[in-house]
């Protein structure tokens, strides 16, 4: 046995502000995938995500309903939600940015999608080609419509803590850029350290903030990236203000496939042994995830650079 | 430049209870180097210590006075203390497991030693061959004279939250132990997650059941591995209850060498960056210790388990 098995301390669901429930929104196989340069067959993807929903997970983000040119790994949308068999209980939202991709998402029968905005007029300038004003007319036909539709949709901010560009961003300008995104009709609002900076100051006033500004936290996720080993401490700063909806990656998946030492995303399995020790309910099956990210990294030709996956893999 | 030198978010001292300042316990020339199996030359280790001395850290901990037998790696720790030009304001603590070991150490000149008990009964028995009662009767010749002598002592605790024998250890059991070593002479007290398997609802319940106990706040430091990735938000549960002092170690130095993937203790640098984040001083140079430890890297022929050094060094 290992040190999980043996070594695990008492759960402690004793800190305050905790919430007693906390939906994990799988990325991995959108946002982990979608920066890997050799194709991931089909099948593999569809295997990845019936895994991961057979390891108790109830929110997966499939794919991406973006121009095949801009991401060419999720080019296979259509193709990958045709051969998946859903599972009752679990959600499978998509990223749809524009009308095109809505269309395309609808066509599929998607009924959850999310769309992305950036907070900083630099990031939407490269990634959007647009401005932080600007973007909301991209976004608006295609939240109006899948709403119209019945759909249910989330919002994605980039860079709400530090911008590789602006540097720090100001919490009013997060606050007032993702209000917008609520008020247009999006049902959870996903605030993204997409660099990696933020630290648990940054994270207890940007939530703070938003609390002030009337929004509920249950209307708040939080998506961090581990690029300064942040990401868990992050998160613990934002369970303790009742946030009960974390972003993470199977596995840890969505580094910079080219450099096999850089970290991307939170890693699922991070995630569950704090939830564990906290004694927060999740309803994932954390070996069962160990065995999936394993699997995957086989696939994928490199190692998890989950802390976790290590540990109880070796 | 970097994401560091543009997407750094602003400081935000805010946080309830954080202390003003951090001592940053150095361990990565004793514990991070002390399972390398590869003897590294005393030069190294040498200039190891100077450097991070160069990079601002003020506490040192240079070597271990255990019998070459147990740890082969540092059987030069008197030769070392003998090349190494101590700077003026920097302490080089030395782990000392007995009298023959505090002979050894008064001999080099030593002014900080620290001494090491287990919270566990199979740990006391595995590592020191005793029981939890009885492995005081080692420590308090030693702490007595140490202090008779004017040296300072610091008293490690391993085992605090989880052993991988036992499971989980109560609170009690380890505010047992620890107060007696503080009552032995201990200026401080440093609490440790040997297996890396606490979460921060833990590091709340045993640093209220210290304060519960009467030992001040000032007296805990905290030793936290990274092995399930909790090391960080560990550290930010203890300093939001004003433990101010942290250890760490330069590069994340000290997982099994055997492999490579296996992570050990909190790397100095992601602590830097958590520090930093909160503004919290800390007095360290976070570029100097990068380049320290990819140079030790480069000595040890892999790289560095730090997210940050692989973040900034890439």
């Amino acid at each position: 046995m290992g040190a999980r098995e043996l070594g695990l301390p008492e759960r402690v669901p004793s800190v305050d502000g905790l919430p007693r429930r906390v939906t994990i929104w799988e990325v991995g196989p959108r946002d982990g995938l979608q920066n890997e340069s050799a194709v991931v067959p089909v099948e593999v993807k569809a295997e990845f995500l019936d895994r991961l929903a057979g390891a108790g997970l109830t929110t997966l983000e499939a794919t991406s309903f973006v121009h095949p040119k801009w991401v060419p790994q999720l080019a296979d949308a259509e193709e990958l939600l045709a051969r998946l068999e859903q599972r009752p209980g679990v959600r499978y939202p998509v990223l749809v940015p524009n009308e095109r991709g809505l269309d395309r998402a609808l066509a599929a029968g998607v009924r959850h999608i999310a769309v992305f905005a950036s907070a900083t007029e630099t990031f939407a300038k490269r990634n959007l080609n647009s401005t932080v004003d600007d973007q909301f007319a991209m976004f608006e036909p295609v939240v109006t419509r899948a709403r119209a539709e019945g759909l249910d949709v989330r919002g994605y901010l980039s860079m709400c803590f530090g911008d590789p560009w602006e540097g720090a961003v100001p919490a009013e300008q997060v606050v007032r850029v993702g209000t917008r995104l609520l008020d247009l009709g999006c049902s959870q609002l996903s605030l993204g350290d997409t660099i990696g900076v933020a630290t648990p100051g940054q994270v207890d006033r940007l939530v703070g903030a938003f609390s002030e500004a009337g929004v509920a936290v249950d209307a708040l996720a939080v998506h961090f990236h581990d690029t300064y080993g942040q990401a868990l401490a992050n998160t613990f700063a934002a369970l303790r203000h009742g946030v009960s909806t974390v972003d993470s990656s199977a596995g840890g998946l969505g580094g910079c496939p080219y450099a096999e030492s850089a970290t991307g995303n939170l890693a699922t399995e991070d995630l569950v042994w704090l939830l564990d020790g906290l004694g927060i309910e999740h309803g994932a099956d954390l070996d069962a995830l160990v065995e999936t990210s394993v699997w995957m990294a086989g696939k994928l030709g490199r190692p998890s650079p989950s802390r976790v996956v290590k540990a109880l893999a070796g």
